[in-house]
Protein backbone atom coordinates (compact mmCIF):
# COMPACT_ATOMS: atom_id res chain seq x y z
CA UNK A 1 0.00 0.00 0.00
CA UNK A 2 1.69 3.12 -0.89
CA UNK A 3 -0.33 5.66 0.98
CA UNK A 4 1.59 5.71 4.63
CA UNK A 5 -1.51 7.30 6.14
CA UNK A 6 -4.10 4.65 5.19
CA UNK A 7 -1.40 2.42 5.92
CA UNK A 8 -1.65 3.74 9.26
CA UNK A 9 -5.22 3.70 9.27
CA UNK A 10 -5.94 -0.06 8.53
CA UNK A 11 -2.67 -0.83 10.79
CA UNK A 12 -4.98 1.24 13.63
CA UNK A 13 -7.98 -0.91 12.90
CA UNK A 14 -6.29 -4.05 13.50
CA UNK A 15 -4.67 -3.32 16.40
CA UNK A 16 -8.68 -2.19 17.59
CA UNK A 17 -9.65 -5.77 17.25
CA UNK A 18 -7.94 -6.02 20.65
CA UNK A 19 -11.01 -4.38 22.16
CA UNK A 20 -13.03 -8.10 21.86
CA UNK A 21 -10.40 -9.49 24.37
CA UNK A 22 -10.34 -7.15 26.94
CA UNK A 23 -13.11 -8.29 29.46
CA UNK A 24 -14.90 -6.07 32.02
CA UNK A 25 -16.42 -7.10 35.39
CA UNK A 26 -20.57 -7.59 33.55
CA UNK A 27 -21.55 -10.35 32.59
CA UNK A 28 -24.10 -10.94 29.19
CA UNK A 29 -27.59 -11.31 30.44
CA UNK A 30 -27.24 -15.22 29.14
CA UNK A 31 -25.15 -15.30 32.09
CA UNK A 32 -22.56 -17.43 29.79
CA UNK A 33 -19.46 -15.07 30.09
CA UNK A 34 -18.21 -11.69 31.06
CA UNK A 35 -18.70 -9.00 28.50
CA UNK A 36 -15.70 -7.29 26.72
CA UNK A 37 -15.39 -3.85 25.50
CA UNK A 38 -15.80 -4.11 22.01
CA UNK A 39 -19.31 -5.12 22.83
CA UNK A 40 -20.03 -2.31 25.54
CA UNK A 41 -19.00 0.15 23.54
CA UNK A 42 -21.49 -1.13 20.79
CA UNK A 43 -24.27 -1.46 23.50
CA UNK A 44 -23.58 1.77 24.75
CA UNK A 45 -23.59 3.12 21.43
CA UNK A 46 -27.08 1.61 20.35
CA UNK A 47 -28.64 3.40 23.93
CA UNK A 48 -26.88 6.89 22.88
CA UNK A 49 -29.57 6.52 19.81
CA UNK A 50 -32.22 4.85 21.52
CA UNK A 51 -32.26 7.25 23.99
CA UNK A 52 -32.02 10.48 22.52
CA UNK A 53 -35.11 11.95 23.13
CA UNK A 54 -34.74 12.39 26.42
CA UNK A 55 -31.07 14.36 26.12
CA UNK A 56 -31.17 17.90 26.95
CA UNK A 57 -31.38 20.02 22.96
CA UNK A 58 -28.12 21.05 23.36
CA UNK A 59 -26.65 17.41 23.41
CA UNK A 60 -25.00 16.39 19.85
CA UNK A 61 -26.03 12.52 20.02
CA UNK A 62 -23.79 12.24 16.95
CA UNK A 63 -20.72 13.09 19.22
CA UNK A 64 -21.88 11.49 21.95
CA UNK A 65 -21.74 8.16 19.95
CA UNK A 66 -18.49 8.56 18.22
CA UNK A 67 -17.29 9.11 22.03
CA UNK A 68 -19.19 5.91 22.73
CA UNK A 69 -17.03 4.35 19.89
CA UNK A 70 -13.65 5.16 21.40
CA UNK A 71 -14.15 5.83 24.87
CA UNK A 72 -12.67 2.48 25.97
CA UNK A 73 -10.20 2.11 23.21
CA UNK A 74 -6.49 2.92 25.84
CA UNK A 75 -7.74 -0.39 27.87
CA UNK A 76 -5.96 -1.90 24.84
CA UNK A 77 -2.93 -1.16 26.69
CA UNK A 78 -4.43 -0.16 30.21
CA UNK A 79 -6.90 -2.84 30.97
CA UNK A 80 -10.44 -2.94 32.34
CA UNK A 81 -10.45 -0.58 35.51
CA UNK A 82 -13.74 -1.64 37.78
CA UNK A 83 -16.07 1.14 38.55
CA UNK A 84 -16.12 0.23 42.37
CA UNK A 85 -12.44 -0.53 42.63
CA UNK A 86 -10.88 2.41 44.78
CA UNK A 87 -7.47 1.33 44.30
CA UNK A 88 -7.06 0.51 40.94
CA UNK A 89 -8.91 4.08 40.44
CA UNK A 90 -6.17 5.83 42.13
CA UNK A 91 -3.88 4.59 39.40
CA UNK A 92 -5.95 4.89 36.33
CA UNK A 93 -5.32 8.59 35.55
CA UNK A 94 -1.69 7.77 35.14
CA UNK A 95 -2.12 4.49 33.48
CA UNK A 96 -4.38 5.49 30.76
CA UNK A 97 -2.29 8.56 29.73
CA UNK A 98 0.22 6.41 29.44
CA UNK A 99 -1.83 3.81 27.24
CA UNK A 100 -3.15 7.21 25.22
CA UNK A 101 -0.03 7.96 24.31
CA UNK A 102 1.20 4.63 22.62
CA UNK A 103 -2.51 4.40 20.92
CA UNK A 104 -3.78 7.88 19.31
CA UNK A 105 0.51 7.97 18.22
CA UNK A 106 -0.26 5.50 16.11
CA UNK A 107 -2.39 7.43 13.51
CA UNK A 108 -1.07 10.75 11.48
CA UNK A 109 -0.93 13.57 14.34
CA UNK A 110 -4.08 15.39 13.56
CA UNK A 111 -6.12 12.02 13.13
CA UNK A 112 -4.69 10.81 16.94
CA UNK A 113 -4.93 14.40 18.11
CA UNK A 114 -8.44 14.37 17.02
CA UNK A 115 -9.50 10.89 18.59
CA UNK A 116 -7.97 11.63 21.45
CA UNK A 117 -9.55 15.18 22.39
CA UNK A 118 -12.77 13.33 21.99
CA UNK A 119 -11.92 10.64 24.55
CA UNK A 120 -10.37 13.53 26.64
CA UNK A 121 -13.49 15.26 26.51
CA UNK A 122 -15.51 12.23 27.30
CA UNK A 123 -13.21 11.30 30.17
CA UNK A 124 -14.05 14.99 31.85
CA UNK A 125 -17.81 14.90 31.55
CA UNK A 126 -17.87 18.94 31.62
CA UNK A 127 -19.56 18.75 28.07
CA UNK A 128 -23.48 18.74 27.55
CA UNK A 129 -22.34 15.94 24.72
CA UNK A 130 -20.18 13.94 27.26
CA UNK A 131 -22.39 14.38 30.26
CA UNK A 132 -24.98 12.35 28.02
CA UNK A 133 -22.30 9.76 26.90
CA UNK A 134 -21.35 9.61 30.45
CA UNK A 135 -24.59 8.71 31.53
CA UNK A 136 -25.32 6.04 29.31
CA UNK A 137 -21.33 4.38 29.96
CA UNK A 138 -23.18 3.51 33.37
CA UNK A 139 -26.83 2.83 32.34
CA UNK A 140 -25.97 -0.68 30.08
CA UNK A 141 -23.98 -2.16 32.77
CA UNK A 142 -26.74 -1.13 35.08
CA UNK A 143 -29.24 -3.25 32.84
CA UNK A 144 -26.94 -6.15 32.44
CA UNK A 145 -26.32 -6.16 36.53
CA UNK A 146 -29.66 -6.19 37.32
CA UNK A 147 -30.76 -8.55 34.65
CA UNK A 148 -27.92 -11.19 36.21
CA UNK A 149 -28.35 -11.35 39.64
CA UNK A 150 -26.53 -8.05 40.42
CA UNK A 151 -24.00 -10.06 39.55
CA UNK A 152 -20.31 -7.81 39.92
CA UNK A 153 -22.36 -6.02 42.89
CA UNK A 154 -22.73 -9.17 44.59
CA UNK A 155 -19.01 -10.43 43.90
CA UNK A 156 -17.94 -7.50 45.22
CA UNK A 157 -20.35 -6.30 47.81
CA UNK A 158 -21.07 -2.83 46.54
CA UNK A 159 -23.29 -0.63 48.64
CA UNK A 160 -25.64 1.83 47.69
CA UNK A 161 -24.27 5.13 48.22
CA UNK A 162 -21.42 3.79 45.62
CA UNK A 163 -24.16 2.86 43.16
CA UNK A 164 -25.97 5.84 43.53
CA UNK A 165 -23.20 7.83 42.94
CA UNK A 166 -21.77 6.13 40.21
CA UNK A 167 -25.33 6.70 38.48
CA UNK A 168 -25.52 10.73 39.19
CA UNK A 169 -25.04 11.25 35.62
CA UNK A 170 -28.14 9.56 34.65
CA UNK A 171 -29.93 12.05 36.95
CA UNK A 172 -28.30 15.17 35.52
CA UNK A 173 -28.55 14.19 31.46
CA UNK A 174 -31.25 12.01 31.09
CA UNK A 175 -33.52 13.05 34.27
CA UNK A 176 -36.20 11.08 32.48
CA UNK A 177 -34.56 8.00 33.08
CA UNK A 178 -33.53 8.46 36.55
CA UNK A 179 -36.95 6.50 37.46
CA UNK A 180 -36.01 3.34 35.95
CA UNK A 181 -32.47 3.56 37.82
CA UNK A 182 -34.74 4.24 41.36
CA UNK A 183 -36.65 1.09 39.95
CA UNK A 184 -33.64 -0.75 39.34
CA UNK A 185 -31.91 0.01 42.92
CA UNK A 186 -35.13 -0.75 44.71
CA UNK A 187 -35.77 -4.22 43.01
CA UNK A 188 -31.65 -5.36 43.97
CA UNK A 189 -31.99 -4.07 47.58
CA UNK A 190 -35.52 -6.15 47.33
CA UNK A 191 -33.64 -9.04 46.46
CA UNK A 192 -30.57 -8.98 48.01
CA UNK A 193 -27.98 -8.30 44.89
CA UNK A 194 -27.40 -4.78 46.72
CA UNK A 195 -26.38 -3.52 50.18
CA UNK A 196 -28.69 -0.55 51.70
CA UNK B 1 -41.53 2.10 35.40
CA UNK B 2 -44.63 4.62 34.89
CA UNK B 3 -43.32 5.37 31.21
CA UNK B 4 -44.22 2.94 28.89
CA UNK B 5 -42.37 4.17 25.98
CA UNK B 6 -39.26 4.34 28.06
CA UNK B 7 -40.11 0.71 29.14
CA UNK B 8 -40.19 -0.27 25.53
CA UNK B 9 -36.87 1.12 24.93
CA UNK B 10 -35.11 -0.40 27.99
CA UNK B 11 -36.81 -4.01 27.10
CA UNK B 12 -35.14 -3.29 23.47
CA UNK B 13 -31.85 -2.47 24.86
CA UNK B 14 -31.88 -5.79 27.34
CA UNK B 15 -33.26 -7.79 23.74
CA UNK B 16 -29.93 -6.44 22.02
CA UNK B 17 -27.57 -7.90 24.73
CA UNK B 18 -28.29 -10.80 21.95
CA UNK B 19 -26.39 -9.49 19.53
CA UNK B 20 -23.23 -11.12 21.67
CA UNK B 21 -24.07 -14.54 21.08
CA UNK B 22 -24.73 -14.30 17.06
CA UNK B 23 -21.89 -15.75 15.74
CA UNK B 24 -20.10 -14.79 12.26
CA UNK B 25 -17.89 -16.63 10.27
CA UNK B 26 -14.80 -14.57 10.88
CA UNK B 27 -12.13 -15.17 13.59
CA UNK B 28 -10.90 -12.58 15.75
CA UNK B 29 -7.16 -11.85 14.35
CA UNK B 30 -5.93 -13.33 17.67
CA UNK B 31 -7.59 -16.56 16.50
CA UNK B 32 -9.31 -17.30 19.46
CA UNK B 33 -12.59 -17.71 18.52
CA UNK B 34 -15.21 -16.25 16.03
CA UNK B 35 -16.65 -12.97 16.23
CA UNK B 36 -20.19 -12.06 17.03
CA UNK B 37 -22.15 -9.44 15.73
CA UNK B 38 -21.89 -6.82 18.73
CA UNK B 39 -18.28 -6.88 17.99
CA UNK B 40 -18.58 -6.83 14.14
CA UNK B 41 -20.89 -3.44 14.70
CA UNK B 42 -18.89 -1.90 16.64
CA UNK B 43 -15.38 -2.13 14.59
CA UNK B 44 -17.43 -1.35 11.28
CA UNK B 45 -18.75 2.20 13.00
CA UNK B 46 -15.17 2.62 14.22
CA UNK B 47 -13.75 2.03 10.68
CA UNK B 48 -16.68 4.45 9.24
CA UNK B 49 -15.22 7.16 11.81
CA UNK B 50 -11.50 6.43 10.47
CA UNK B 51 -11.85 6.09 7.15
CA UNK B 52 -14.53 9.47 6.87
CA UNK B 53 -11.46 11.48 4.71
CA UNK B 54 -12.39 8.67 1.81
CA UNK B 55 -15.95 8.84 1.62
CA UNK B 56 -17.60 11.10 -0.71
CA UNK B 57 -18.38 14.84 0.08
CA UNK B 58 -22.06 14.16 0.00
CA UNK B 59 -21.91 11.12 2.60
CA UNK B 60 -23.02 11.60 6.18
CA UNK B 61 -20.62 9.94 8.08
CA UNK B 62 -22.57 10.04 11.07
CA UNK B 63 -25.38 8.33 9.44
CA UNK B 64 -23.65 5.88 8.23
CA UNK B 65 -22.12 5.22 11.50
CA UNK B 66 -25.45 4.94 13.05
CA UNK B 67 -25.98 2.20 9.71
CA UNK B 68 -23.43 0.03 11.29
CA UNK B 69 -24.96 -0.29 14.73
CA UNK B 70 -28.47 -1.22 13.45
CA UNK B 71 -27.53 -3.36 10.34
CA UNK B 72 -27.44 -6.58 11.59
CA UNK B 73 -29.71 -6.20 14.85
CA UNK B 74 -32.04 -8.51 12.92
CA UNK B 75 -29.66 -11.53 13.01
CA UNK B 76 -30.57 -11.57 16.60
CA UNK B 77 -33.64 -13.90 15.15
CA UNK B 78 -32.55 -14.32 11.32
CA UNK B 79 -29.36 -15.35 12.52
CA UNK B 80 -26.17 -14.27 10.43
CA UNK B 81 -26.13 -15.34 7.07
CA UNK B 82 -22.45 -16.05 5.62
CA UNK B 83 -21.82 -14.04 2.46
CA UNK B 84 -20.95 -16.22 0.32
CA UNK B 85 -23.08 -19.03 0.64
CA UNK B 86 -25.62 -18.96 -2.13
CA UNK B 87 -28.60 -21.14 -0.49
CA UNK B 88 -28.51 -18.76 2.56
CA UNK B 89 -28.63 -15.63 0.81
CA UNK B 90 -31.48 -17.18 -1.44
CA UNK B 91 -34.13 -17.47 1.38
CA UNK B 92 -32.29 -14.95 3.38
CA UNK B 93 -34.60 -11.47 2.43
CA UNK B 94 -37.95 -13.68 3.66
CA UNK B 95 -36.14 -14.64 7.16
CA UNK B 96 -34.27 -11.32 7.59
CA UNK B 97 -37.91 -9.35 6.64
CA UNK B 98 -40.08 -11.62 9.35
CA UNK B 99 -37.34 -10.89 11.90
CA UNK B 100 -37.66 -7.24 10.91
CA UNK B 101 -41.14 -7.21 11.71
CA UNK B 102 -40.68 -9.12 15.37
CA UNK B 103 -37.60 -6.64 16.49
CA UNK B 104 -38.87 -3.13 15.43
CA UNK B 105 -42.29 -3.93 16.26
CA UNK B 106 -40.72 -3.98 20.09
CA UNK B 107 -40.84 0.03 20.27
CA UNK B 108 -43.58 2.26 19.74
CA UNK B 109 -44.13 2.88 15.86
CA UNK B 110 -42.23 6.22 15.20
CA UNK B 111 -39.14 5.08 16.68
CA UNK B 112 -39.50 1.69 15.19
CA UNK B 113 -40.13 2.63 11.72
CA UNK B 114 -37.24 4.84 12.32
CA UNK B 115 -34.89 2.24 12.74
CA UNK B 116 -36.20 -0.22 10.18
CA UNK B 117 -35.64 2.81 7.75
CA UNK B 118 -31.92 2.65 8.30
CA UNK B 119 -31.68 -0.65 8.09
CA UNK B 120 -33.42 -0.80 4.89
CA UNK B 121 -32.10 1.87 3.60
CA UNK B 122 -28.32 0.57 4.04
CA UNK B 123 -29.60 -3.27 3.08
CA UNK B 124 -30.27 -1.31 -0.71
CA UNK B 125 -27.41 0.31 -0.57
CA UNK B 126 -29.10 2.88 -2.93
CA UNK B 127 -27.47 5.90 -1.53
CA UNK B 128 -24.57 6.92 -0.69
CA UNK B 129 -24.66 6.82 3.23
CA UNK B 130 -25.37 3.34 2.83
CA UNK B 131 -22.60 3.09 -0.38
CA UNK B 132 -20.08 3.79 2.52
CA UNK B 133 -21.49 1.90 4.46
CA UNK B 134 -21.57 -1.23 2.83
CA UNK B 135 -18.13 -0.88 1.73
CA UNK B 136 -16.70 -0.74 5.66
CA UNK B 137 -19.28 -3.80 6.40
CA UNK B 138 -16.87 -5.66 3.58
CA UNK B 139 -13.79 -4.30 4.73
CA UNK B 140 -13.54 -4.95 8.15
CA UNK B 141 -13.82 -8.69 7.95
CA UNK B 142 -11.67 -8.84 4.78
CA UNK B 143 -8.82 -7.67 7.35
CA UNK B 144 -9.62 -10.07 9.56
CA UNK B 145 -9.86 -12.65 7.00
CA UNK B 146 -6.66 -11.77 5.73
CA UNK B 147 -5.13 -12.00 9.74
CA UNK B 148 -6.05 -14.91 9.71
CA UNK B 149 -4.78 -16.93 7.17
CA UNK B 150 -8.11 -16.19 5.24
CA UNK B 151 -10.05 -18.09 7.48
CA UNK B 152 -13.26 -18.09 6.33
CA UNK B 153 -12.03 -18.17 2.59
CA UNK B 154 -10.01 -21.12 2.98
CA UNK B 155 -12.57 -23.15 4.65
CA UNK B 156 -15.51 -22.38 2.17
CA UNK B 157 -12.94 -23.02 -0.81
CA UNK B 158 -14.01 -18.87 -1.79
CA UNK B 159 -12.55 -18.34 -5.18
CA UNK B 160 -11.13 -14.57 -6.05
CA UNK B 161 -13.84 -13.89 -8.38
CA UNK B 162 -16.59 -14.52 -5.61
CA UNK B 163 -14.35 -11.79 -3.50
CA UNK B 164 -14.01 -9.00 -6.22
CA UNK B 165 -17.69 -9.29 -6.48
CA UNK B 166 -17.82 -9.41 -2.66
CA UNK B 167 -15.55 -6.29 -2.05
CA UNK B 168 -17.32 -4.12 -5.28
CA UNK B 169 -18.81 -1.16 -3.00
CA UNK B 170 -15.47 -0.59 -1.68
CA UNK B 171 -14.04 0.45 -4.95
CA UNK B 172 -17.25 2.61 -5.31
CA UNK B 173 -17.87 4.09 -2.59
CA UNK B 174 -14.06 4.97 -1.02
CA UNK B 175 -11.94 4.38 -4.20
CA UNK B 176 -8.78 5.32 -2.77
CA UNK B 177 -8.65 1.83 -0.24
CA UNK B 178 -9.09 -0.17 -3.44
CA UNK B 179 -5.75 -0.51 -3.49
CA UNK B 180 -5.66 -2.09 0.21
CA UNK B 181 -8.21 -4.72 -0.86
CA UNK B 182 -5.61 -5.48 -4.81
CA UNK B 183 -2.93 -5.86 -2.35
CA UNK B 184 -4.78 -8.37 0.37
CA UNK B 185 -6.32 -10.58 -2.69
CA UNK B 186 -3.16 -10.47 -4.40
CA UNK B 187 -1.25 -11.38 -1.19
CA UNK B 188 -3.84 -14.05 -0.15
CA UNK B 189 -3.71 -15.81 -3.42
CA UNK B 190 0.11 -15.99 -3.18
CA UNK B 191 -0.56 -17.63 -0.24
CA UNK B 192 -2.87 -19.75 -0.89
CA UNK B 193 -5.56 -18.76 1.06
CA UNK B 194 -7.81 -17.67 -2.14
CA UNK B 195 -8.31 -19.88 -5.84
CA UNK B 196 -7.38 -18.19 -8.20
Amino acid sequence: VTNERLKKQIDFIIELDKMKSVFRQTLLIDHTRHENDAEHSWHFAVCAMLLAEYAAPEVNVDRAIRMALVHDLIEIYAGDTFAYDDKGNMSKEAREKEAADKLFSKLDDDQGLELRALWEEFDAMETPDSMYAAALDRLQPLINNHMTEGHTWVEHGVAKESILRRMAPIKTAIPAVWEFVEYVIADAIEKGYIKE
